[in-house]
């Protein structure tokens, strides 16, 4: 009997997963506590699900960018406020005092250099680094 | 007869407005011409209308993150491809060779520095600037 050792080149396809918003953000059990899904360049993209008022800070160095994924975002400013929901963007810009509400449980995506802390000026016991993967 | 001049003093509240993707994507009729929407710092949100596929390019500088608003993309690398659909991101590394495809018509939401022009290293005829905002 004879045997014939052979190899069968297959084409590999790669398919990379695209990242999930509601699927990361279903993976998330802490509240106001923001985490990193995505990197672009030295910009992290980040999830957080909030509920209730956070409090007053402002970014000295940076904007910041967020979009709503699930529910209703409030953001507060000194002499207004700017309501978002799914498929809406605000960039508050840097040094502007904000405070982000959620009437109701609200899932949130955010753009800002990595390194951006959530508290901002203000820190206190709220405050997470944001540099955490999901 | 009397007459008072008085004035009243109204608290202003200001409400900006968010951005909605859907309404500026309704105000893009051209294929192909990214439209800035909103800065962050020196970062771009641009989208864009798109309808079957684009010309194979890298950009050697920069990342470059996409998000679907409305209908399919579907993104193609050398060794594969990713599909998106509305609430996924993906983001293309800096030097990869991509190109857009949609089989259907579809709009974009992308990020990146601003400057990033939309066939990076490839140039050629469907070159556009990319700074026009809408």
């Amino acid at each position: 009997m004879r045997s014939w050792a052979f190899s069968v080149e297959v084409a590999e396809t790669v398919m990379p997963d695209p990242v999930d918003l509601k699927d990361k953000l279903a993976q998330v059990t802490s509240l106001w506590d923001p985490k990193v899904i995505a990197a672009l360049n030295d910009y992290h993209f980040k999830i957080a699900r909030i509920e209730g008022a956070f409090v007053w800070h402002s970014h000295p160095d940076t904007d910041e960018a967020f979009m709503v994924i699930d529910g209703k975002l409030r953001i507060e400013l000194r002499d207004g406020a700017v309501e978002l929901v799914p498929g809406q963007l605000y960039v508050v810009p840097r040094g502007v005092e904000h405070r982000p509400v959620a009437e109701e449980p609200c899932g949130i995506l955010m753009v800002e250099p990595a390194g951006t802390v959530n508290t901002g000026d203000a820190g206190g016991e709220r405050t997470r680094s944001g540099d955490e993967w999901i």
